[in-house]
């Protein structure tokens, strides 16, 4: 499919492929994986990464721990498959994705009785999981795109991407049918520090998929809003609380402040399952802090002078009064509260 | 002195010494020069940069062509002298200080004649040249830092301090005279892409004049702000139009829309040859845009994604709204309009 050729999780019915996002955009190499234990290796050394990308990864993790117990039956295939899950459960702790995708193959394997049929239906649900996640990320991206006039030019963040999901993505997602629909000129992506996912990530799938697209630095941002060249900031999000406050990568909520100061409008993307109504407000989410070494080093060189530290927060919370729209495969929530949100969370 | 022990530009009587910027923050090497020609060059190559520290080290460079050409008198010396001038007028083509710095150079040699008494002469303008931006700088700082209430942090941007002037800085001036008053808890310096000036020069300067600093990410000024701890953010200008528009590193711009939003203040320091009252406002001033390399690649290696562009402009312009005071060596305007810029220059 034009603008959507990109798929970094890959199942040819006995084996997982993953693309080795360590080495891009320099290198283009899938990796193979037989068996859990190398799978849930392959998730903590972020071979794969993006939540989405991480429960669709370990769902095909089960199905091939199955297959390595295939000649256990009854209580010793339950105990080796308990062991396996927890194994897969515990290589990214806090990938809500990854709980939630380990807990439906949980269901599918309760009644099941090990050997090859479980093996199969384990594998049929993961490929479920994938396919319902990218049919996820279409019907999300045709709903995000129709709020998009013509004419313009949008602004990204980080990467949302095929990249990050079972393929298509979410912001992304929602750029890509945009694009395919006329209705985006160019793609400005950050170049997102201090991870550089915008200039490593998203540059790279935007340059496979044929979309026009230029990096910029974040200080950049506020400038090319002013150019009135861009209608909207599309980004995505890690975790959305029951108001509509959206907690996303570093940058996030100052691009939503310049965004409102311009009159561009401000998009949030992402899957129902980063919604937590439990969370009454963005104040609630723990914000991780990370080692000053990343913005201080390049490639393991240290940059900036000995004897300086950094404050490194991971994320940044974006309050709902800043959002024109938070866009899932449920449905548009424009201009955010808590009533409109638990109304799209009931559709 | 405490908090002011860099000089990036040093003369000895009978040489020029300057600090290699392009080695820092690894290696603090003073390389020393006896010609103007190789001062030129010295700019040209961006040992020195900043365009205050530019214009003493032409000055200088003049005084070391004086020597040069001692055993010269009359139309010879003048017309050597001519063609020095016009080698270090073209090493920067846009460094106003430089031409500045040049033009009084020019008309303290206009009535000399050659010789040794020449070349005594122009050492002696060159180095209140360089004294007279030290003290501009000293004076203000303390202007400056007499706007700042004490107990909060704040934000600076790009290099502005000893290594970019004669020494103690603009903006970082005033923060040495503020941190050194207690005014200021801790310096976060934006480590400022795609040069990296924060975090190469920046931190530096702070490190080796034990000012408390830490990096931030550009993307991490927004939740900076959010937290209440910031004060003031403190710029230096490239250029100031009449009304009070001020030109600034790429990102400038942005962090004045934050502040705003988050009710801290917002700071420009500049020497008054920096005020440009032939440029009505910012709109007219020219945005140089360099080459996507800088964005794309990191110390010569490709960094994002082949095929991909980058919109890479070095400056922007904040409106003079968004500008609570400007600060020059003739005094403080807050709120700036064009009648408040006028009386300032004519003080």
């Amino acid at each position: 499919m034009e603008h959507d050729r990109i798929r970094a999780v890959r199942w040819d019915g006995s084996r997982l492929e993953l693309l080795d996002q360590r080495l891009l955009p320099g290198k283009e190499k899938y990796l193979s994986y037989e068996n859990a234990v190398a799978v849930a290796r392959a998730i903590r050394d972020m071979v794969v990464r993006g939540a989405p990308a991480i429960g669709v990864t370990a769902a095909y993790g089960v199905a091939l721990a199955a297959r390595t117990h295939q000649d256990k039956s009854g209580e010793a295939w339950h105990a080796a498959m308990r062991e396996e899950l927890q194994r897969l459960e515990t290589s990214r702790p806090t990938a809500v994705n990854l709980f939630w995708a380990l807990n439906r193959m949980r269901g599918v394997l309760a009644p099941l009785d090990g050997g090859s049929a479980a093996t199969l239906r384990l594998a049929e649900e993961a490929v479920a999981i994938h396919d319902e996640d990218i049919a996820a990320n279409r019907r999300t991206g045709e709903l995000g795109a129709a709020l998009i006039a013509p004419g313009k030019s949008v602004i990204t963040h980080c990467n949302t991407g095929s990249l990050a999901t079972g393929g298509f993505g979410t912001a992304l997602g929602v750029i890509r049918a945009a694009y395919g629909q006329k209705r985006i000129e160019k793609v400005y992506a950050d170049e997102t520090r201090p991870w550089l996912q915008g200039a490593r990530l998203t540059a790279w799938e935007l340059v496979q998929d044929r979309i026009p697209a230029e990096l910029i630095v974040e200080g950049a941002a506020a400038s090319l809003l002013k150019s009135g060249r861009i209608g909207w900031v599309i980004v995505g999000a890690d975790r959305i609380a029951a108001n509509g406050d959206a907690a996303n990568k570093i940058g996030t909520y100052g691009l939503a402040i310049l965004a409102r100061h311009h009159g561009a409008r401000f998009m949030v993307v992402a899957p129902t399952s980063t919604v937590d109504m439990e969370m009454a407000n963005g104040e609630g989410i723990p914000i991780e802090s990370r080692d000053p070494e990343e913005v201080l080093s390049w490639g393991g060189q240290r940059v900036a002078a000995a004897g300086v530290g950094a404050w490194n927060p991971v994320f940044d919370v974006t309050p709902a009064e800043l959002i024109d729209a938070i866009v899932t495969e449920r449905g548009v929530v424009e201009y955010p509260t808590r009533e409109k949100m638990a109304r799209m969370m009931a559709a």
